[in-house]
């Protein structure tokens, strides 16, 4: 076993050259980091296209040979891919490696990666952003810029493999926080799974009452309010089953919150449904300023 | 009884100076309206502030002095004000007077515009436009432009009264569309009040948890689909009262699209969960090119 030194802004290797792997590699590259980045894709095409746009250094359809060399290995693939990946960069990635991951949801992914090899050095990571459009097409340098990135370290983690960590997201003009997995999870599927799971539901009752003046009228609190039910499928389909405890907790809540307004509107109890009109509106308008 | 020709562009009379009255007046005069723009509002400052930055001639606190010359009046007020105030201008308003409103709800409010005296010329009216911010203040002469301004003419609404108001949506730069009250209070009931019943509760879900971290991670997604949630309360809950029944019937169908997505992540089928998010995607994903 040779001895690696941590670099602080190592040789980066991106796996998944989708909107965050792609808009990572732009990021980085855009931020002159010092290392080279690579990636790994399984399409050709992407590859040549981010060799071409100077996203990358060098394209790899082969994980195991992609990740060989690099100091530190970024995993950008849907939740389930990336955990069926992560044997295999174990078996192929270079002592020392730092190993850092930004799947959705925290919890089952640092499991895995604690079960990684000795010699690597894993942590979790989530950067808080994204968009509808999915693919390295829609990939953007300034994705990450001013948004928090969620750190996990796992007990294993060594602080300077948290430092290159925090390298990276301080390179692409994130603001780190560090967070426990399980408080992650249960945060995040508040404020970002449950919003997905009632834009989906909004979606599919307006689409079964098959009214085309409801999509003719459609304003922009109908395409806000229903915004994220455009995300990718096969990305949020994993997201929603690694945290899906977290999601049906929230979803019980909501649905308690939801009969307690129909209950205000059909007894026509005039002063229920203002408190908790008003308490949500009390809550929700400080976000406009921030 | 004096004959009234309804000038295409008459002296406008708007009742209610917040954001969508006070938008209708700086529109009304970006747009050069010939005729004169007065406004009735309870608060004396918002009138001399409308005054003094030329989004009205000339301002009245007493809503009978108000409209008592106007060729057309425009009710700008919340709903539950508006069909108060209703009565009051029909003793005051003159001959011939065009009487349109822009209340969110039609059914009640076509009603009641159906009651007004013989003379008068009254039109229903609802602009699919708005914002969170309430008030004079938040007014803008763009808000209307480009928006959908929906037209509810009563069987005893003359050609002319409709050309009336007609020319109005023109200047402010909306597109009218002409529908019935019952089939627009149910498809507003869809893609408007039932996001915000929406957002509401997901607030309150999230509030109800009192989980700090959920609101500091609030990224994009929650921000978007919670957005309508810092509405005017009491515009929404007139709104609320006003349409009861449509939006008890879509928050029916809502929690059974809720309850089968609960169901397909409860018993982990992944093709029933797919299924639900590709439908919803398909059917959202388009509304972002509009």
């Amino acid at each position: 076993m040779r001895f690696e030194q941590i670099s602080s802004t190592p040789d980066v290797c991106i796996v998944g050259l989708g909107l965050m792997g792609g808009s990572l590699a732009l990021a980085l590259k855009e931020a002159g980091w010092r290392g080279r980045v690579t990636a790994v894709s399984r399409n050709p095409r992407t590859l040549a296209a981010a060799e071409s746009g100077r996203a990358i250094d060098r394209g790899f359809t082969d994980l195991a040979a992609g990740v060989a060399d690099a100091g530190m290995i970024v995993l950008a693939t849907p939740v389930r891919t990336l955990l069926r990946q992560l044997p295999e960069v174990g078996r192929h990635a270079r002592d020392g490696a730092v190993v850092l991951d930004m799947g959705s949801t925290k919890a089952e992914i640092c499991a895995a990666l604690a079960d990684l090899p000795q010699g690597l050095e894993p942590v979790g990571g989530h950067p808080m952003c994204g968009k509808e459009s999915a693919g390295f097409e829609a990939a953007d340098a300034n994705l990450y810029r001013g948004k928090m990135f969620v750190l996990c370290p796992l007990a294993r983690t060594t602080a300077a493999a948290l430092r290159s960590a925090h390298a990276l997201v301080d390179a692409v003009g994130a603001h780190p926080l560090v967070l426990d997995p399980a408080a992650h999870d249960r945060a995040v599927a508040a404020i970002s799974h449950l919003p997905y799971a009632l834009a989906v539901a909004l979606v599919n009752a307006v689409a079964a009452a098959d009214d085309p003046l409801a999509w003719t009228l459609a304003a922009s609190g109908f395409r806000d309010t229903s915004r994220v039910a455009a995300s990718d499928v096969d990305m949020m389909l994993d997201v929603l089953l690694s945290n899906r405890q977290n999601v049906m907790d929230w979803l019980q809540a909501y649905a308690r919150q939801l009969a307690s307004l129909y209950a205000a509107l059909s007894e026509q109890d005039e002063a229920a449904l203002r408190r908790q009109l008003a308490a949500a509106q009390e809550r929700r308008a400080p976000l406009n300023a921030g």
